[in-house]
């Protein structure tokens, strides 16, 4: 726990990587003499260390980092089926991995857990800090206090109180966030984003993720439903498409025809080999009926995300792709669909950053949410 | 010219109509001390006035207000042909009216508007407060700085420095923003929504606009692109409704079906009476070439809001209708699209508000920017 204006600082250096005392000062609106004892202080504790001299006009001056080893968090991944553990050092780096079972029930779900906390911890080969908390993202509703998972179809989950039930087990304090949201979350504390203030995200896997960043802040809705894109309309009743019917009850949903295993399906009903990285690779070599259903599933996604761009008008959209989908077809096709659909503007235009997901991004992204309640007190 | 501490009890009384000085103090987190001599300042300078008696548990307390008559603003609306000028006070209210052809080349245009402040004045029927702005709402792009009207296709302008030029003609502040945008502050500044922190906005007339409230702030987009919701792609190519081009350039926008004009154009084409009043009626007694037309509008339209909630979650979506529109048969067609595309979610749906558009909406909205100046001191 920090001061008002130690956090101010820690949220200044998380921001930028490392900064002098100067910049800091410029930066938070502190005093120097301030800066330097709370530096000092911040320095003494370990969660500052000093790193190259800069130089410039006058005395060179010496950039302050966060210390790698100063805390620990503990991200959780149900994302998909196994579990992943991730333990990472407060520069976002993963120092020791495991994966588990996804149990069904949550009470053996969460137990087992908490008792592979010792055997992660025992993975990593360096010393690490002390863990500061626990970071779980999983696919569904999430209540708005962030306590409890109201709804998830994956998990097969109804109003449970996850921090209630983890506070039960162990004394290291629990944060829990949609799957999509804790991606982006850690997009932006440790991700290539962390100087963006406007962007969405956009993951396409078994599911389509998407979250968005407004005014630095993550964008939950008024109902925690934000970036429910996998559900939106995009494929109307009677288009050439066909409008499909989804697992939530609804037709037409962007997830019908845009995630990877809609595209699986397709590839079957044509005759085509299932596995995503061979249709890939066939749709690269040019054969028609791969290109096509590659081709449905990337029109579909990228006229979703022209909507969000004529709706939002983010700076960014990151697009993060299966690695299977890797490859330039999939790609070229989102971004030429994109382009067709969203009007020239005189001010500029948003920017898509087409990346392929990283194999533990969400649970990166879940140990996030508790190294940004260890570096800002809050949830941001 | 108010201090931060002064800024903080007009926001609060504006936010909730009239308050008490302990429920300031409970809200600002000023001491009662504090509050006292700052609403003393603030009734002696004619700002706030005080109003009923309210009695609850101890001493009655006195509810604040703020005086209308403190403060008077121009909103202009170049969202039309005519422009409608409008003088309101620091309620909203309307004070005084008129109406001038809308001018196309910008020099004149605003010339004529500058000029027409006194006829506007001298319509006042009672004395009103001084002017504190102008404030203009446009249909087109504004820049970041929110001085220059970057593009504009219907006053045919691109890059006018209207702040910078009225500027050289008046020495009342002036303040610009796209219509869409100016209409939601409006609705968030006097009308029902005050106390509403999140929700977007869809005015379907001519055009159709669309604005976003989020975390209690105008959502204005990285580029000033949010709410082009007119330019979303909804209808898909070789879809039932079949993408017709739009001025834009691309093909398949909402504007291409589901404008007024657009209603208009499908309606002589069937053979059917151009006037909208009539068509609705026509489909109210249940002619189906009336209903079919009318239902390609609102499905397209639900489609649209129905994109937009599954993005973004907010808690309200007004629907401002044309008058011409208003009875029952456009409005619950675009609710029950709305309803069948939009998942069921477990912590609570956004709800719908189906308006008939005001008149002077777009005016009053472009006044309120003049008055969130005068009242928060800055653009919220």
């Amino acid at each position: 726990m920090f001061t008002p204006a130690q956090y101010q600082i820690l949220t200044a250096i998380s921001r930028s990587g490392t900064m002098s005392r100067t910049d800091l000062a410029g930066v938070t609106g502190l005093s120097k003499a301030s800066i330097s004892m709370l530096t000092k202080e911040l320095i003494g504790r370990g969660i500052l260390g000093e790193r190259e001299l800069v130089f410039g006009q006058g005395r060179p001056s010496v950039l302050l980092g966060l210390e790698a080893n100063a805390a620990s968090f503990v991200g959780i991944s149900l994302q998909a089926d196994p579990t992943i553990l991730l333990l990472t050092d407060l520069h976002g780096a993963p120092r020791a991995r495991m994966e588990l079972p996804r149990r069904r029930g949550h009470e053996q779900c969460l137990t087992e857990l908490v008792e592979a906390l010792p055997t992660l911890l025992s993975r990593a080969g360096q010393p690490v800090g002390p863990i500061s908390g626990i970071g779980i993202a999983l696919p569904g509703f999430v209540s708005r206090d962030r306590t409890t998972c109201l709804y998830s179809t994956a998990l097969g989950w109804s109003n449970v109180d996850i921090v209630g039930y983890l506070a039960t087990l162990c004394d290291i304090p629990a944060y829990i966030e949609n799957d999509a949201n804790a991606l982006i979350l850690g997009e932006q504390l440790f991700g290539i984003m962390r100087d963006c203030p406007d962007f969405s995200m956009i993951a396409v896997g078994d599911g389509i993720g998407c979250a968005h960043i407004v005014d630095g802040r993550l964008h939950r809705g008024h109902n925690g439903g934000a970036g429910e894109i996998s559900h939106a309309p995009v494929v109307l009743d009677g288009g050439t498409i066909g409008a499909l019917p989804c697992r939530c009850g609804k037709r037409g949903c962007l997830e019908t025809v845009a995630t990877l295993q809609a595209i699986r399906a397709a590839a079957r009903q044509a005759g085509l080999p299932s596995d995503i990285a061979e249709l890939a690779q066939m749709a690269q070599t040019g054969r028609p009926e791969a290109l096509a259903i590659l081709h449905r599933a990337a029109s579909a996604l990228g006229i979703a995300i022209a909507q969000l761009i004529q709706m939002f008008d983010p700076s960014h959209v990151v697009i993060m792709l299966d690695t299977a989908l890797k490859g330039e077809v999939f790609g070229a096709m989102v971004q030429q669909t994109v382009e067709a659909h969203v009007m020239r503007r005189p001010d500029g235009q948003a920017t898509l950053y087409l990346r392929d997901a990283q194999k533990d991004g969400f649970a990166s992204g879940a140990a996030s949410l508790a190294a940004q309640q260890f570096l800002f007190g809050l949830d941001r």
